[in-house]
This record gives structure tokens, C-alpha cells and sequence, in this order.
């Protein structure tokens, strides 16, 4: 934990670099500041997962898009869609909360701001705090940033 | 939100074409009317995304299917399973909830019902509400049916 | 329900047989018994789908690990992680959770503990409680326990 998952349609492949994506979005985790100043995520912990769905539909399946395609460059009838899930552990302040999720938006922007106008995509990303019931964690890469700290 | 995520054994695709159950489960979202007889979920709202399993192991791993063999037309020793979760916003009436859940209970039966009986098959379909602490959304989906309409 | 599902970079495919893994890991949730001992989940009930991630981003993407190459055999810029969410019905006791959780724990270890030496690799194994609001099953999974015991 942290762990963030991007759930999209693959169509987005066409558009966007997925593996940057995940990097960027990684190295802003590693970057958020608490109200205090200290680091919210450890290094070790910081995980992001990519997974194209294999199907999907989209809204009405493309209809108003392309009725509307002089609005867009391409891909006006072909929607794209990513949902972006943040999970960690509980008990952050919802100050804290807010930061991260405002540092991600920043990123999130970044990257799709421009496409936004380019052809119809949705883009959802929300953070939950795990409800577990158990919780286990084995680890030989948090140790690599607690020996170089 | 919403969006619907289908997890399941890809052996399933030899018997079920994915796309068309993806966009028959976005149409019966888009047209399900709350109690007041209104649209329950926004049309650019809407997605389904469809992921099949690298790796599976369900339940015994097939054994008392080929016990069985004589009750089902193929795949008695090859069991498929199918997982569906909804996730959407909070607040919405329990009779909502409810609503949703038959109208996509309803087309799922169609598609599985038949199947049931010919090989051993597990569909589970679960509807959450987010428990998000954080919530953004990017769209130049939603824009075309405020237009349309 | 329940359903057990594995979402990990696919570099782990190198070290680690997934499919035995789904296995074993649906063959310790068939063994184990509450504080009655009676089984805690139905046969067919079980189930564990795996999905390797298609992207990701881990930590600091693999230069602590470089720098520290001499403590493992391979991989050491190359981290691997893999997350494990269990999601179950509700109502089961805090002791019941503990023991389905201790007795997934110890399989987990048999498999990744040997490899934690080798390469920088993270674990995380979590049980959650299903929020759903609708829930709802088809299955001719379930009757073929039914009939055999």
C-alpha cells in the first residue's frame, strides 16, 4: 500500500503512453508532503498497475460522437475511458487526503487535458480507504529504502 | 461512475461473446428510470469494461464436474465463473439500488440462464456504492448528450 | 463469493508459476475450518482469477535496487509486486477472518518467502468484507457439491 490501479478502455493506447503515465503518477506519489512536511507514501510502498480492458462499451456506443465528430480530430465515435483507483490505509487526515488527491489531479491533467479536446474520453480517479479485514505484507523492497535513508 | 467491471475465466469466451453482453449490460444501464421516472445514470456516465483472467482455480478444479460429465453438453471438468461489480455513487434509495440490480439481473439471466445448464457456470453480480475520500472527473464524454438533449 | 483475485507486474511471471499459485491458494480456502470446524467457504463457491498488469511503476522504479545489485540474484532494478484482495460475505466473526487470513498468509509465504532473497518484491494480502447493496447468483457450480456430499 499505496496501490493505484488504472482501469481503461484500450482504445486510450492510440493516444496515450501508458508506461510514462504510470511513472509520472508514481513520482507524484512519492512526492506528496503532509501537513507537516513529511513524505505521506514510503518509497517501497509506491505501486501503480495498468490494465487495458480486453471488451468494453462506452456511454451509447459512439452515436453522439459522431454525429458530432467536426468537434474532435479523431476518435469521435470510438469513446475512451479510464478509471484511475487509489487504495491505501486508513486513518490519513482528510487534509492529507485532499493533497493527494490534488497532487494526482495535477498529473492526471497533465496528460489529458489536451486529449480532452481532441476526441470524447472520460476520466474518473477517486481514493478509497481500504475497509480490510486482514491485512499481510511480505517485502524485500522496503528494506532497500530504509538502509539508503 | 457508473462502471461495471466483469472479472472472469477465460474459458467463458468459448461459450459467451463478451462485446455484445458489454454493451447489452450499458444499455440496460442507460435505461433504467428511477422512481420518479427518470434517467438513473447520466449517458455519458455509463461504461463496461471486460477483463479476463490470465490464471484461474476454481473450486475443486473440476473434479466432481467430470463426475458429472453426463449433465452437461461440454466443459463438465472446465468450470467458468464470472464476477460483475458495480460501483457508483453514494446516495442513491435503497429502492434504486434495487432497481438497478433486477434490470441487470434480468439481462444477465438471458445470457447465462442457458448456459447453466450446459456446463458448470458461477455468476456473481454485486452492486457498491464508493466509499471514496476523493473524487475527480475529466470528460468530453458527458458534453455530447447535454448537447443532444 | 468468495472470490480471490491477484493483480501483479508481470515480471513475476518469471520467478513465480501463477497457475499452481491459483491452486494452492484455492485449495487452502477449501481446507479451512471455523472455530467449529465446519468449512468456512463452499466448494463451489471458490474462486481465484489472476491478472498480470499489462503497465506499472514501482517505488522509485528500480534505482535503489541497482545500487544495492549485490544483495540478490536477479532483478534487483527490476521490482516485482503483486497484490492479493480477498473479498468475501459479510457476518463472519473476527476470529473466522484472523484464521482465513493466518491459514492464506502461510501459503502465501511457502511461495514468496524463498524469493524475497532473491529479488526486491513486495506482498500485500488483504480480506475485505463485501459493501454491496444488491447482490445476486447464478450458478451450477454450487448444486454439483450439493449432490456429491
Amino acid at each position: 500500500m499505496p496501490h493505484l490501479v488504472l482501469y481503461y478502455t484500450a482504445n486510450l493506447e492510440h493516444d496515450i503512453d501508458i508506461p510514462p503515465l504510470c511513472r509520472a503518477l508514481a513520482d507524484t506519489m512519492l512526492e506528496i508532503r503532509d501537513e507537516n512536511g513529511a513524505a505521506v507514501f514510503p518509497v517501497g510502498g509506491v505501486r501503480v498497475l495498468a490494465y487495458p480492458a480486453a471488451h468494453h462499451a462506452v456511454a451509447d456506443g459512439g452515436k453522439a460522437g459522431l454525429e458530432q465528430a467536426h468537434a474532435f480530430s479523431h476518435g469521435a465515435g470510438d469513446y475512451a475511458f479510464i478509471y484511475l483507483n487509489l487504495r491505501m490505509g486508513r486513518g490519513r487526515s482528510a487534509q492529507t487526503h485532499q493533497r493527494i488527491g490534488t497532487a494526482l489531479e495535477t498529473t492526471l491533467k497533465n496528460t489529458f487535458t489536451p486529449l480532452l479536446e481532441k476526441r470524447p474520453i472520460g476520466v474518473t480517479f477517486q481514493i478509497d480507504e481500504g475497509p480490510e479485514v486482514f491485512d499481510m505484507k511480505l517485502s524485500s523492497l522496503h528494506p532497500l529504502f530504509k538502509k539508503g535513508s
